[in-house]
């Protein structure tokens, strides 16, 4: 066990994208957990592409990392000295850690996780947030109906892996947009969508047309851009597009590129509604189980991305969400 | 009674902004109508913002006039000559009769409208097309609540005139964006909206910040553009956006321009949804009933603007709406 705390810190705000000196690397000692309180040391980080929003100063659903904060990060983390009545040394806790090697906590939005039931990177992906998101995002907010046509993008990531995979359980025609080849094949071979679209070497709007010919019913966006435009073209009656993010504009340094063809959904009495999980907070253990069942019968297939390394790597991994270097969920493994 | 039918034609698609050689006029003789249809003299030409996408060859929620046909529009007519069972001489009826002096018709899509109940052109505003996109936007699209904050672009138009004041009849608290004093003036004080926001002088995004201060639940946009992108910062949680319309970008050469500020929908759990008002016709008479009660009762007060002239007055008086020159209803009486 190291005797000190590495952390990463927000030094400054970045413009555009990230850069290694928006980030500080510091090192405590490591806390001591009073009464109420636990010591967690850090296994696994959670990359998402929802951190580069916390970094902006501007209103949003979370207040934004302060300069001089330790990042927020989910993780997960094995307790490792306990003052609290509910967590015990080796239990093993996913909460909203920070990226750190330990952490000193009070247990409030942790959740104790059972390594026996699963990896515990995957109460960070397919059991945690992203899992959630596709869930919350596709069924409730998309309001999914058996028989209709999903079109998601950033379909290889942690979210869009679920979102398709759950659509298809739902007895739902689902089309995959990603970036290369190897992830459209993975799309449409391992994980079971009907089609894969390449943006990287396809029209996607063609593409589109092939794919969903009678028009897409939900379509899930995590990417904005010129891609949400292109699905705005196909909408069938009554589409709900789910505006979960748009990677393609997070690292802008000019306005966000609006979607231009957003009068279809007038066209198309068609709706797009943003969502956060969190809303969805009390009902995360009623869709952890059911995900976990289709886990367990194997109709849903966990993609991770395990990226091995210290605190110190998670600067060059965060990066890899923009570059579209991930396939499924992208975690940061502490050796 | 003049012996010769003058049309008002599509000679060519526009590109941009209206020209008169998109136009052609042509003199026909007067039609006679055979059994089950009868011949009906205009009195009042309808004139609507949505017009311009009609001339687009685009798929929508119309098929686009033809070149060489008679521009669509809708018209109150008075039956001259009668072989249809349910329509006699002396009847005045509402319908897409188009632009021009006389119309033949089967009745298909027509409706009597009684002139001592209300002005013949109120049939083509309050009580019209205008009343009815204003009511069913607002009440089922924007599912308005009692003690909201509504605003409407455009809010001195025919739609905007009474998507202001239904929402004042229900009990919610009313913002109307305008262009010019006048117009600001008069939804203040004749049309009884809380506030008026002036986007030819005014900051619209500080403006909202003042007169929406907890957010805009329903934001009902007839504009597009910068307008929307203002209200969108505004949002309230959850608040609904009622597309409408996009003025500002219809007479564009260049792409629409999108909602940039579009992800505020993620961070206040909000919906921006379209509609046609046509989806709703089995309601129109509940609906126009339910006008014509707040009309009678001084609670909703009709604004038209009358342009009289013949037929070939049409092309001109359109342009009046993309330069804003009309308060209320447009239409041009035939005299």
């Amino acid at each position: 066990m190291s005797a000190v705390n590495r952390q990463v810190r927000l030094a400054r705000r970045p413009v555009g994208e990230v850069r290694d000196e928006d980030w500080e690397q510091v090192v405590e000692p490591v806390g001591v957990p009073g009464p109420g309180q636990f010591l967690g040391r850090t296994r696994y980080v959670s990359l998402d592409p929802a951190m580069r929003g916390w970094l902006d100063d501007r209103p949003s659903y979370l207040p934004p990392v302060g300069i001089g904060e330790v990042m927020r990060a989910g993780s997960v983390v094995e307790v490792v000295a306990s003052e609290h009545p509910e967590f015990r040394p080796g239990d093993h806790v996913v909460g909203a850690f920070g990226v750190q090697d330990y952490v000193v906590s009070d247990g409030k939005g942790a959740l104790r996780v059972d390594p026996s039931l699963a990896p515990l990177s995957t109460y960070l992906g397919a059991l945690g947030m992203p899992g959630m998101t596709a869930y919350f995002g596709l069924l409730e907010v998309g309001a999914l109906k058996e028989g209709e046509t999903v079109v998601v993008s950033g379909a290889a990531g942690a979210v869009g892996t679920m979102v398709g995979q759950i659509a298809r359980v739902k007895g739902c025609r689902v089309v995959g947009i990603a970036g290369g080849a190897e992830k459209c094949a993975l799309l449409t071979g391992e994980l079971g969508f009907d089609a894969a679209i390449d943006y990287r070497s396809e029209d996607v709007r063609k593409a589109l047309r092939t794919h969903a010919p009678d028009g897409i019913d939900v379509y899930f966006d995590n990417v904005g851009g010129a891609i949400l435009d292109a699905a705005l073209t196909r909408l069938a009656m009554r589409a709900r597009v789910v505006v979960c993010g748009a990677i393609s504009q997070y690292n802008n340094e000019t306005a966000v590129q609006g979607p231009s063809n957003y009068l279809s959904l007038l066209v198309r009495r068609a709706r797009m509604e943003g969502f956060v999980v969190f809303d969805y907070a009390r009902r995360y253990t009623e869709a952890s189980r059911e995900i976990a069942g289709w886990i367990a019968d194997g109709r849903i297939r966990v993609k991770e991305h395990v990226v091995e390394g210290t605190v110190g790597d998670f600067p060059a991994t965060l990066q890899m969400l923009f570059r579209g270097e991930n396939t499924g969920k992208l975690v940061l493994r502490l050796t």
